[in-house]
C-alpha cells in the first residue's frame, strides 16, 4: 500500500547553488548521497515532516537528459510504500506500466521502482520502501 | 513561516481522465472547484495526509500555456504557510522574486502567492495559507 508522499524530486544543475534558494523557503539539508549507477548526486531537504530531493547529474544519464531537454524543475513524485514489489504487481495488474519491473536499490538504502509517466497522467512516479538492513 | 508541503500541482488535459490513474496509486478525490479567474478547474486528491492538485484548463491561461509547451506533468509545489504576506515579505527581503506581490484568493478559500521559478531553482512554488472565514 502507498501511504503518502515520500518526497518531491527536483532536477538542478548544481545542488550547492540550489540549497540557498530552498533555505530561503525554510528547508534544511538533512542528507547527501551519490548514486554512481544513476549518474546523479542527491540532497534531501526537509520542511517540517516533508522533503524535497535535489538531483544533480554527475554524468550522462536520465537526470542530465531531463535537464538538457526541460531545464531545472520538478522531476518526480515519490510515494511511500510499505511493499514496493506488491504495489508494483497491483499497479501492473490494474493496467499500469512500470519502468522498473522489480524493486531496485535507491537513495538511503530504500527499495524503489519508477512508473511510466504514460500511466500516471504525465508524472514520473517513484515508489519508495524503507528497508531495514 | 512555511510548515511543510500543502500539495503538489499536476497539469492535465482532463481531470476525469487522470483521476483513474491516481486512484490506481491509492489517491482518493476529496474536493473539486472551478477558478474562472485562472481559467482552470482543479481537483484535490488525498493519499494519507498528503495531497495532489490536478489542474485542467478551461480556457486560455497559464495552465493551458504550460500544457501546450511541456505537456501534462508536475506543475507546481505548494507550501503551507501560516502567514503568506509575512513569508512573501521575508522571501523578497532575502533576495527572492515573487510573481504575486501580495496574497490573492486561491482554491478552498486560501490566500496564496506564487514565487518566480528563477528564485526557486526552476520550481514554480506556491505559498498557501488557510484562511478562517
Amino acid at each position: 500500500m502507498t501511504r503518502g508522499i515520500s518526497h518531491v524530486g527536483v532536477a538542478v544543475p548544481s545542488i550547492d547553488a540550489a540549497i540557498g534558494a530552498y533555505a530561503r523557503l525554510g528547508f534544511v539539508l538533512v542528507h547527501r548521497e551519490e548514486l554512481p549507477e544513476r549518474a546523479v548526486r542527491v540532497a534531501f531537504l526537509a520542511l517540517g515532516a516533508d522533503r524535497v530531493e535535489l538531483l544533480e547529474p554527475t554524468g550522462e544519464g536520465p537526470v542530465a537528459r531531463f535537464l538538457a531537454r526541460r531545464g531545472p524543475g520538478l522531476h518526480h513524485l515519490a510515494l511511500r510504500s510499505d511493499a514496493v514489489a506488491a504495489d508494483l504487481a497491483r499497479f501492473e495488474a490494474d493496467g499500469g506500466i512500470a519502468i522498473d519491473k522489480a524493486p531496485r536499490p535507491g537513495a538511503e538504502g530504500c527499495a524503489v521502482a519508477f512508473l511510466d509517466p504514460a500511466s500516471t497522467a504525465g508524472v514520473l512516479v517513484e515508489l519508495v520502501e524503507a528497508v531495514t538492513r
